[in-house]
């Protein structure tokens, strides 16, 4: 069927059902920022593939809301059907909620699968349809009856991680958990967002590609613990161990009707933006509602010692992998043929065979030359590049370990490179060195932190149109919160201060459309610096241990202290690496680490 | 009369009125910053001149909030009084609405002068009393047949600024707000804010200290505009102006009853920080209000092209009378006695000498040594250091012209300088230039700007608890919104994108309890930097142009850029300034922004 075709179907149900518009999200029932392939209504009705989607079916025409990162696959996408792309952000473009206010009437009725709509949505849509005097229908999925071979909810077994790999026990996060409902004074905390879930029992699953979370919700009480998983999904294992935790366990499915049925004794504790309309609806309705952000999130982003420990040893097993890679790149580009799939399945290879070794945190991203410069460009085997001896390949990756989640960028020249090519390469260096060497006092955001990054490619006045770091679970995803680096908050993004124990990625970039793309990304702790009559001041502690590309770098545009910086880092990677390089790899390594002088040329800076 | 009579007196009243708690806050009717001697009642109850006062007196005990600017002078002016010291932010310290919830109690009614407490702040408090069952009293002056020689309100002729030195008509003003309001589908707009009504109808007045405002309130209407100011201050030019732009005049004092008795055909805009209490709970009462920032400020706060001439003027010649003083002090530190006044005394005199001089923009603060470690340190005949030859003499000072409001900070060498001055001066002085040197792209707040001058000192464990800038009025306040750069915003604080003809402070320091204080300011103006596809850039270019005592710089500490950048503010300098200097003024003034070697040895800070 063609997208215009499911639309017609749709069409059908909408007006057996009295339905004027039917709004579709990308999001799972859990506000994931990825989804398993059951809850991919909307890129089944529209073919657009994109996470951020929003799209809005009426009688006769059809919209579809995205975001920057992509609006170039989109319109790819929707080519051939009647839906138009709407480019969230730019110049004359309404929003949704404008788009709304403007066009649905009196007497309308707009519908949306509550489950898959946030409470902080949903809320913000009803006021629109209050206002317009339109009614709401949020108890339906488009795709039922339409979707003929819609994909089953995704069965994989749940996994434990021991508690002496996880460094706190069930009991211990559900004691401060409850701490923090009872900080609130709230009686229960309902849990939708899976990594919270995972993270507070210590439970793993695969229901979602490269996050190992199983779908869950849970409803934490002051002396009871619902948790509602898939059934098939609960091995004897986890049976035991839920049973023995006083954990009850209950039906995936079954939570909305459990809650409808439940007696609350007392008020509710939720965050409206991590929990379905649905869902809050249901305990809105029966219950006082404490607003505030889930404790699990900010408990999970300051990693205890254990998982530090973990995670230390993680990242630099996962660092001499993908050194070992880079050597084997460094040494055969130009003399071997090299794709951009091979070079991805060459690092993956290296991944799989670590002790532990779960799956790829996210699938590897492997760009050559003007490839590099497009957000989310995936090679595939029709569609690739092949490596040339010049230019940039560009390769973004990392794995989920039973001992943490990895992630990691490093830009390699292939060959020969232009001088416009080594200067931003050397830009988005000092920017990735002057945010790992940044001292800041606690209180500090990651919007103050952004400038570090940020601010050397704006002296050039070149920008990268993405966020500089982000939080990363540990064996969760990849991308989690509520920490992050930006120097723009949309409404509703988290701008907390950073602490110690904090996981952060530090990934400025430069990316000149058709040319090139240029990455560097190595993730940082944050650590105690040191505590005076300022406050406490805070540092980054590098994890990631690779060596940057010096083929790459022109010192010109480099300060001392830029040099110096880089040096410093390359001489601690050889140390942390040696042990795991012999002969002419040891020699390549130390080539590769190798100190520059720190006042070669005048520097072009000035 | 002592605190503690004047506050049994109040209590008499309390008692009298049936009013168990009154609250008094420092504002005046306007929600200013400065007010005149008129408005300060809780400096007359309390004792205490910070300008950031809320007094709260119960019939046994008596509370002063105020922010820690201020705690060593608060405390020192409290002693001997009954009132509690409650330092703001402090641990442990309640807020007064906390304080509130904790003490009022059902039945209990408190009352505060609902013209000094601004519309947010009332609405605060009305929530917590409602929740307590508690009543309130909001139209009551707690210094009325207390405060027996209150001084009358200020009276200064209302002066104009004619339309070529505004650059702008009050009827091209007046257009633009209109337009603002149609934006919003308002039909009135309420202004309060004394700065905002001087700058829309190019009309100053003289009644705050170093502020040229006049006591007013404007209602702007979709074809009137009623304008209430003090009959006394009404001179003919100022009547004429008036009538022949159908300004409806109004006595000052008849604008409650006005509202009171007025019969709005339709919205009335307003911004609730910015508008008193009992003003917006009458407007509430009758009309519709549609809350949104005052249109005005940043209209005011983006310079149009006239106002920019004037300013680079104006600041040309504030900083040649700053140099002649820098000289002055300089050559003459050492061989003659210099106090803290002497020096201030001698600087003030010859800014009153250059053409247009209006009055200072804030009294000149000249502090020695250590005095120049303490926030909002004021000499004192009778309390005033000598300056030695040694430390450093720091002078934060400057003026209203007809062509601009001056500011600026410039800290100088005495004599000899102990290695952690030089380090600290040099330390500012990169964070200074850091900040002035910045490209950023539209959008950047602030926040994301203060990092430019922060991290430089951050990177020694050191901090300044200021913010690094405000915004500088045209012919107005040394202070105004809404930009400003600040790496934490407090609750209500704006934090807006910079824009285009915005003039900013940028003034980092370094402050040592009991050894000295260094601050350098110099005022920016944004301008338009490229535009390009990642957007447009802004950048700065400095309006102040006075040496930086090259006395007290240790290159050490700064990088082969910064010293280049030092450079480049200081050969500028020289341009700018060697025409207004001579013989051997001139040469020490070339002497004093001579180029410093770009690598003299290795620095300190790899």
């Amino acid at each position: 069927m063609t997208a215009n075709e499911k639309l017609a179907l749709l069409r059908l149900k909408m007006q057996d059902e009295g339905i004027d518009w039917f709004l579709i999200g990308s999001s799972d029932y859990h506000a994931s920022e990825y989804v398993g392939d059951f809850f991919k209504v909307s890129e089944f009705f529209s073919g657009c593939t994109s996470d951020n989607v929003l799209l809005l079916i009426g009688r006769e025409n059809a919209y579809l809301w995205t975001d920057g990162r992509y609006f170039i696959s989109a319109a790819k996408e929707l080519a051939g059907s009647s839906i138009t792309l709407m480019k969230s952000g730019e110049k004359g473009v309404p929003t949704l909620e404008e788009f709304l206010r403007e066009n649905v009437k009196k007497g309308e009725t707009l519908a949306f699968d509550g489950r898959t709509i946030n409470a902080e949505a949903g809320a913000a849509y009803d006021d629109i349809l209050m206002e317009a005097g339109a009614s709401l229908i949020t108890d339906i999925d488009p795709a039922d009856g339409i979707w003929k071979d819609r994909p089953a909810l995704p069965v994989h077994p749940i996994f434990l991680v021991p508690d002496e790999l996880a460094g706190a026990s069930f009991a211990e996060k559900l004691e401060a958990v409850r701490g923090a409902m009872a900080e609130k004074k709230a009686d229960y905390l309902m849990l939708s967002r899976l990594d919270d879930i995972a993270w507070l029992t210590n439970a793993r699953g695969n229901d979602i590609f490269c996050n190992p979370v199983m779908l869950a919700y849970a409803l934490v009480g002051k002396d009871s613990f619902h948790l509602f998983t898939e059934e098939e999904e609960v091995t004897d294992e986890f049976d035991d161990y839920c049973a023995d935790r006083d954990i009850t366990l209950h039906p995936y499915e079954t939570v909305l009707d459990f809650l409808e049925g439940f007696s609350f004794d007392g008020s509710v504790m939720l965050e409206k933006s991590a929990t379905s309309d649905a869902i809050y609806q249901i305990i809105a309705n029966k219950a006082d509602v404490v607003l505030a952000a889930n404790p699990t999130e900010r408990m999970k982003a300051v990693k205890n010692p254990v998982e530090i420990e973990n995670i230390k040893k993680t990242y630099l097993m996962d660092s001499v992998a993908l050194t070992h890679f880079i050597y084997w790149f460094k040494t055969n580009v130009g003399k071997m043929k090299i794709t951009e799939l091979s070079a991805a399945e060459n690092l993956d290879a290296r991944r799989a065979a670590l002790p532990g070794y779960i799956e790829l945190s996210f699938p590897t991203i492997s760009a050559y030359g003007a490839n590099a410069a497009m957000a989310h460009y995936a090679a595939t085997e029709e569609n690739q590049a092949e490596v040339e001896p010049h230019g940039f390949l560009l390769v973004d990756s990392g794995g989920q370990y039973m001992g943490g989640t990895t992630d990691v960028t490093r830009t390699m020249a292939a060959g020969e490179l232009t001088a416009e090519e080594k200067r931003d390469f050397t830009l988005t260096l000092v920017a990735n060195l002057n945010l790992l060497n940044a001292r800041f006092l606690y209180g500090a955001t990651g919007k103050v932190l952004d400038t570090y990054a940020r601010s050397p490619l704006w002296e050039y006045g070149i920008n990268y149109n993405h966020g500089t770091g982000h939080g990363i679970g540990y064996i969760l995803n990849v991308h989690e919160g509520p920490q992050n680096i930006r120097w723009k908050f949309n409404p509703g993004q988290k701008e907390v201060p950073f602490e110690a124990g904090m996981i952060i990625s530090d990934e400025p970039g430069v990316y000149i459309e058709g040319k090139y793309g240029i990455r560097i990304e190595t993730i940082l702790l944050t650590e105690a610096g040191i505590e005076n009559e300022y406050g406490q001041f805070l540092k980054f502690l590098p994890l990631t241990w690779a060596p940057i590309d010096l083929d790459a770098v022109d010192t010109a545009y480099m300060q001392p202290r830029d040099i110096a910086r880089l040096n410093d880092y390359h001489a601690k990677t050889f140390e942390k690496l040696a042990p795991y390089f012999e002969g002419e790899e040891l020699a390549w390594l130390r080539e590769a680490t190798r100190p520059l002088p720190l006042i070669d040329k005048l520097t072009k800076q000035l």
